[in-house]
């Protein structure tokens, strides 16, 4: 198996990975700038669907072999502590 | 690149989506084979989870360059075929 293509293949997967990623933080930020106005009641059940499905295609990559646990674990747990940073402001906001 | 290292991580991929699929086929089948019982009323709401996880694995293998679109698209498709059935059975049996 020659490292280099398997090298390349797993850069493109992480990268991709991360897009995803970043457009999850994307919807948390728009939410966090938005807390006082709250229009969307969705808003919850869309993030967790986003970070459902890429916690599919995490999984995925990591039974291909493509990524490492440890690289799949760590964007899904960034990803879930500005989530839950979000709810619990959000939870704030109501109080 | 080699075209050797590509094929085999095509091949893995396109057969860990197919296991994924085959796992929502199962779950079609026992839904089937149960028409008449309909213990659970969430069968529709874990069907469509399952789907639309693996629809983004097979979105992300896609971008990834791992299988092609067709390839992708066939998988889904079929599923979808069987789940339009379930669900139509599951309506007649309503009747």
């Amino acid at each position: 198996m020659s490292s280099d293509v398997l090298l390349s293949l797993s850069q493109k997967a992480l990268h991709l990975l991360q897009e995803d990623a970043d457009k999850i933080e994307k919807l948390i930020e728009v939410q966090m700038e938005n807390l006082t106005t709250r229009k969307c009641p969705l808003y919850e059940e869309v993030l967790d669907t986003q970070i459902y499905g890429l916690s599919r295609e995490i999984d995925f990559a990591i039974r291909a072999e493509l990524i490492t646990e440890t690289a799949g674990r760590q964007i899904l747990m960034k990803l879930e502590r500005n989530v839950a940073q979000l709810y619990e402001a959000m939870s704030q906001n109501k109080e």
